[in-house]
């Protein structure tokens, strides 16, 4: 199997210096990255971003020179961790890190790590490119990512049903109480109300990790990629037992059930007369996105109405900007719902928890994180090892959910 | 492969003309039978049933004979239709319907059926048999044969943890509100709030058809209960992902998740140095059964939540009285209510929504239904076609979950 090509709109595949970050969200089946690039360029904008920041009353150090740059997202399979050491080996990544400022004669270099993985191979990160991993709360950085995703870069947020993608007006000041579901593997429920106040409210092992481990064993699929694409030319009936299968081709009215709707996921496949070899793995795929999307939806929205809460943010590399899949999950939460409560998507949807781990630099002895909103142009500044950062979006979707955020960097 | 044998205690394999009542319950994957058949003594406990109703002030003509018997339940793949319909012919069955009171002159017979298979199948009987089915609300059936149940069999209702099986006693008093969870090929919700009085208020596509459909297309087994026992012997973990593989073998304890948790059903199978066969049936078939209980349990509890109910019963021909199944749902409901919720499960599980077919035969011009509560003998009278059915259950189990209950009819 291929390894997953790492996402950027512009990769950097040449060795260079000037990484100044890295972060990484290990998870069960996917090692995200996160990692800051100055451009060659690197002043662009400078006066711009200089004379916002003093409109601002920034404290920033004007003396120090303004570099612009981009956030990097990448990502690797977990089970391909070396394809992913290499990697970071290879553009010196590692170099990204921070130095304890506790034990300031030590040469050891931290890098902001969270995920599961964070603690599972600790130990091969000293040994292979001698650098600790700095452990962050998996449910912080996610919560982090989504609050700086949607405070801070421009329509980051939308809603997704019958086919029309539209971008959400955010309204940092009305941004909480919200409930972010992150599928990955499985599937973690956060209801968030603030920077730092959130709790982990529920989750459900039917999630990413499902769908492709059921996909590989049902079907031929070398890839989770492969396998979603598949499923744009399935038909979910072939396998599903609809209320009309049961019902000789009539709804259940009574009770609200149109003879379309699923009775039972996979059910036609109970007949005998058929084997695995006889689906068509389009068919398969299809069942499978709708019966995971469909779960999510519900339990998601069972959830939201327990708190309360009228805004769900799905997230999580489950969903790869997929068509079928957003609207399956926006239809399930508007079916139990009853229209009350609303699906919403994040371009950056696979990269909260790298992102939050990303951000937590700032924790190491260094200035605080602020966020700024500046109409079209959403700087952060994240300070770190003298540097400060100021993050703005290029604004430009290349539909694939992963695009680069360019970043300005103000210091050296 | 075998059509599944009818389960009844004592069968009746011989034609007889003593059947009073057939009522059918077709659903998408099992067609349940409840009938009646007389003892060939057909007076044993007259003297004592006398007593019994007259000291309850009955209005039993008691100048008709008292005639034992038993309710037999019997069950039929939907696909196997035809076995089913044989059965009927060869036993009879079919006349132990109603004539239309309303018209007196047509010889029509009517059987009581609900579930889907009442209106997909009605020619198919019509022509087979020369009977028209009465089709009966499925939701209403369910909620009548539990009430039913719940209020009048000895012993019906238990617990199950830790593979401890524990009778409740049901205070029929206090009974109501209770979440009636119905498992077949798929889930429905059903909030029962007396005699009659329901709100289906929730479902799932993940069922037994589910469990059944994906269990076929990825193991050899020939029919549901065979998968059922394999997963006896199999282990979960061996294709699940566990919050201890995520995390190297450790607990995630901030948010409360044991390294035994399920991060994500079906994880494992997303490495690729394992294809399809190098998984024993066993194992998928525990996961499987795991991955489906769990998300019962856990959505059951989220509806349960939203309306205040304490108690839950879950019935259906999912559950089979299989350990393992009402273990895990039980484990759900108490893991994600934190002991607030109770799972209880009932002994004629997938008899429910025939048993409230049957029971509407007092609906078609006859006497009312009326459950009186004996200590260890709870008679009901179902009057039908001028006869009086008194049901008692004998109180013994024999394990299966299906025993016939003993019943005296009062009349001729």
């Amino acid at each position: 199997m291929d390894h997953l090509a790492h996402v950027s709109n512009q990769p950097n595949t040449q060795p260079q210096s000037q990484i100044s970050h890295l972060a990484l969200d290990i998870g069960g089946s996917l090692i995200k990255l996160v990692y800051f690039c100055r451009y060659d360029d690197s002043c662009r904008d400078d006066d711009e971003l200089r004379s916002q920041n003093e409109s601002l009353g920034s404290k920033s150090d004007n003396s120090r020179p303004v570099l612009g740059g981009k956030l990097h997202f990448a990502k690797f399979e977990t089970s391909k961790i070396n394809d992913c050491l290499e990697f970071i080996h290879s553009m010196k990544l590692h170099l990204g890190g921070f130095h304890d400022c506790t034990a300031p004669s030590s040469d050891k270099i931290f890098i902001k790590a969270t995920g599961g993985g964070a603690y599972k191979f600790a130990d091969l990160f000293k040994e292979k490119l001698s650098v600790s991993l700095d452990k962050e709360d998996e449910m912080e950085c996610l919560v982090t990512g989504a609050n700086f995703l949607l405070k801070a870069v421009h329509q980051e947020a939308f809603t997704y049903l019958d086919g029309q993608k539209e971008f959400a007006q955010i309204d940092p000041n009305d941004l909480y109480p919200y409930l972010l579901v992150n599928i990955g593997s499985g599937v973690s429920m956060i209801k968030v109300d603030g920077d730092g106040k959130f709790e982990r409210v529920s989750g459900t092992s039917l999630g990413g990790g499902t769908f492709w481990g059921l996909g590989r064993l049902l079907t031929k699929c070398k890839n989770f990629d492969e396998l979603l694409e598949l499923s744009h030319q399935g038909n979910n009936r072939v396998i599903d037992m609809l209320v009309g299968d049961i019902y000789g081709g009539t709804d259940y009215a009574k009770i609200g059930l149109s003879a379309t709707t699923i009775a039972s996921s996979f059910g036609k496949a109970i007949s005998d007369n058929k084997e695995l070899v006889d689906y068509k793995p389009e068919d398969i795929s299809r069942s499978l996105l709708r019966m995971i999307s469909n779960n999510i939806g519900q339990i998601s929205y069972l959830n939201a109405l327990r708190f309360g809460l009228k805004r769900i943010f799905f997230a999580g590399f489950f969903i790869r900007g997929h068509a079928y899949t957003m609207d399956t999950i926006s239809v399930a939460v508007n079916f139990w719902s009853k229209g009350e409560a609303e699906a919403m998507f994040l371009r950056h949807e696979g990269f909260l928890g790298a992102l939050g781990a990303f951000m937590s630099y700032e924790k190491q002895c260094l200035d605080g994180l602020t966020v700024n909103k500046i109409p079209q142009r959403f700087p952060i500044s994240v300070s770190s090892a003298g540097n400060k950062i100021y993050c703005s979006m290029n604004g430009k979707s290349n539909g694939n959910g992963n695009e680069s955020i360019e970043c300005t960097v103000y210091g050296t």
